[in-house]
């Protein structure tokens, strides 16, 4: 990801790369920072100048360093890392009553279209049936995707439930007739995917699919790239990819 | 759309059918009005009982005794009647001062959720490549289909601009490169295909498909029923498809 | 399907209807069979005239009086009907020792063709991940539907391998990497989807899709009714709905 | 694609590099060519070792000196090069008097299926309405793409007609109904889709689509070098990629 950034960033006029950190055992220490002039990945904040926004995508054991930088320098925070506990969410909840805070698991802006769309479709279309189809490269190692997950997670709370009371994971055998108001995943596993989403709203007649596909890793950092932009300068508090849309439509 | 109408009516317990009204020429007067005991299709509004709310699917013409009979039963009006002229729509909207009126040219409520999607994700992602594909039977005559334009100029309208300046009908031989902004439009003909459209934005490395299937025709009787059901009661005014849906999504 | 090939039958004129039988007790008996001017539904083969070909969806208790009246009739026979036991395959491959026999499960063309479009795809790209997805009606108690499963067990053959050794039916929480070799199969249920079922197969930065869609039970009748004209006045033997389409295609 | 070349050979155990040939005018003479110990770009055949297969995709005027060269190592002749006039198609069907010879437009095996699968269902539903959808990235600038044409050509052949009499390139206004046996294309032009083609065959209540998806250009190297592969040691005579499939189809 830090590499995507990095060349993203030398095409975009809009940003000026103020440094590139890596951990101290990474192999990267003192090699050249993308064709940036002069700047080569260090482990030390030292090495950093003046910034307006720092976009991180790390580990949790490097926030509290990240943390007392942003705040000492001012500076937005976009996070794409996971995994945090319940202390570090709360370092974050702390950190955005002085700066701007975005986190994200998944800054695909298309995807986080999908899930605004999604919510509005499952509660406008409260009595369809709605299944979930996702579809990603032969080394995958679970299933369904987190993405399909928080996908039916939305659909779940646009009509009323949750995904532990409406989703149905598999189906085989003697089934049965479909459960009213469940939420089927449907999951396929080939190639090299990057990522496949689609969302389907049935009623007798018609039907309505829902569908993103990622056929680059790439846009993970570019989106990671628009919602820094967007961010620096706000007033400090914490915000969502989805307020970042939300603010551009207007 | 008549004989849709009232064959599911029979099977909903929300509804009782007060009267059925063909045009005094139709072959239909006299027979029996679906199974609903007794009932006949009949030509003179003298033949309805008391009634909450009229269904139209008819002609202009039929609308002056239309809006009469509505406002003397204090009935609300669902029209898919298409082809008003400027005068029949100022009729349309004076009664709308006394009873509840709903108008739409089409009464699938899986198109009407697509459109308000489409707007959102339009705005939403005012960059990306829009395109619209759209498939129908062989016998239709024209070219895109009526709903395709629907939504094209929804996606134009979220973005500041209009289909006449955004439109591109056709691509053939030596095109040059997509214009930015541009939307273009994609016609499939085949089969009894009932109507599909898709609506496709596209970025470097995802791309957002917005489908709608429509299988069967039903699908619009069934949508003028729920417009119905919903609009009896309501204060006068004019309405949408569209209302309803936001009612409903809460 | 007895009254859809009886409408169908109408309006072909490469058919005049000879009989209809039903079974001793349906409530069908004496009823009009469709609007050929005179024939009734009845449940007595003397009651049918001469003809050149029978098509069977019925019962496998009706085999024996349907494999002697084909017999004593010179008639070819067309069979839908599923379920039969070894004994009642037996009778059926001596009768095709006189008669000329065509037996299939689905009779829809489209379905016919994808079989064989899926048996070469998987021969020819014998290493790419092949997974099969298919999507049915709310309604319906089993999963993958039988389609998807002759559509699975043609795959397999090709790649000189067996459904039972290839086939994944499921995929929930830590499933690991996806096997080589495997077949993979997903479900969609909703609506009143008729049957679609979509066979992809995937290599790195490539896939290939072959999907049917079925909206209208009507051509399964279709399909036997072609099956019907093609076999009337052939050889005595077993035929099947391949290789009529391998004599279509010339 | 020299360089797609280069890094896939390097990864693949049954291929040993014997040199890399660029035009006299390149900057890439005398670079290294990829990994490969010691090799290095060369305009010169003198430079390249012994050797079992050449693969080509340069230029028309490349032709000679790689005829010449391919007879007099006795080496498998695979070319991507396009545009060769009558005089230049006569050297190659020279050429493969003494050394096997394959030449092909698109090297994606899947396309290649994809042909094969279309010739069969055209021909197999002779009388099912045929369309064409084929999506691109927006910097293209023709339409439709060369591989859409080259389908439709098949599809028109296996039907006893040719693309001249059957295309219909564009719907726009009043069309009028399908003519029957006309073959339809749509265009979908939008971000960096690196190819889609859709061949979707119609009939009433039913639909076949057979869709190729590539997402990376690195499947044409991948296939040339599968081309390679299966050449080398073949006897003399001319090859198609159509051929390979059928060898492996067995």
């Amino acid at each position: 990801m830090g590499g995507a950034l990095l060349s993203l960033i030398e095409d975009d006029a809009r940003f000026a790369l103020a440094g590139a950190l890596v951990s101290a055992d990474s192999r990267r220490v003192g090699a050249p920072a993308g064709h940036h002039a002069g700047l080569r990945y260090d482990c030390d904040w030292a090495a950093v100048g003046p910034l307006d926004v720092v976009i991180d995508f790390s580990a949790p054991a490097a926030l509290p360093a990240l943390i007392e930088q942003c705040l000492a320098r001012h500076a937005a925070l976009v996070t794409g890392t996971t995994g945090f506990d319940a202390t570090q969410e709360a370092w974050l909840a702390a950190a955005a009553a002085h700066i701007p805070v975005l986190q994200a698991a998944n800054f695909s802006l298309g995807i986080a279209v999908l899930i605004r769309l999604v919510r509005e479709a499952a509660a406008a279309l409260h009595a369809w049936d709605l299944e979930i189809l996702e579809a990603h490269h032969a080394r995958k190692h679970d299933a369904p995707s987190g993405t399909a997950l928080a996908l039916g997670a939305a659909a779940a709370a646009a009509r009323g439930t949750s995904l532990e009371a409406a989703a149905v994971y598999a189906r085989q055998g003697q089934t049965g007739p479909r459960g009213p108001g469940s939420i089927g995943f449907a999951v396929i596993r080939g190639g090299d995917v990057v990522g496949e989403h689609s969302v389907q709203l049935f009623a007798a007649g018609e039907r309505l699919e829902l569908v993103h596909r990622a056929t680059d890793r790439l846009i993970f950092a570019r989106g990671a790239l628009e919602a820094a932009y967007w961010l620096a300068g706000k007033p400090a508090g914490r915000y969502t990819l989805d307020a970042l849309l939300a603010a551009r439509a207007g």
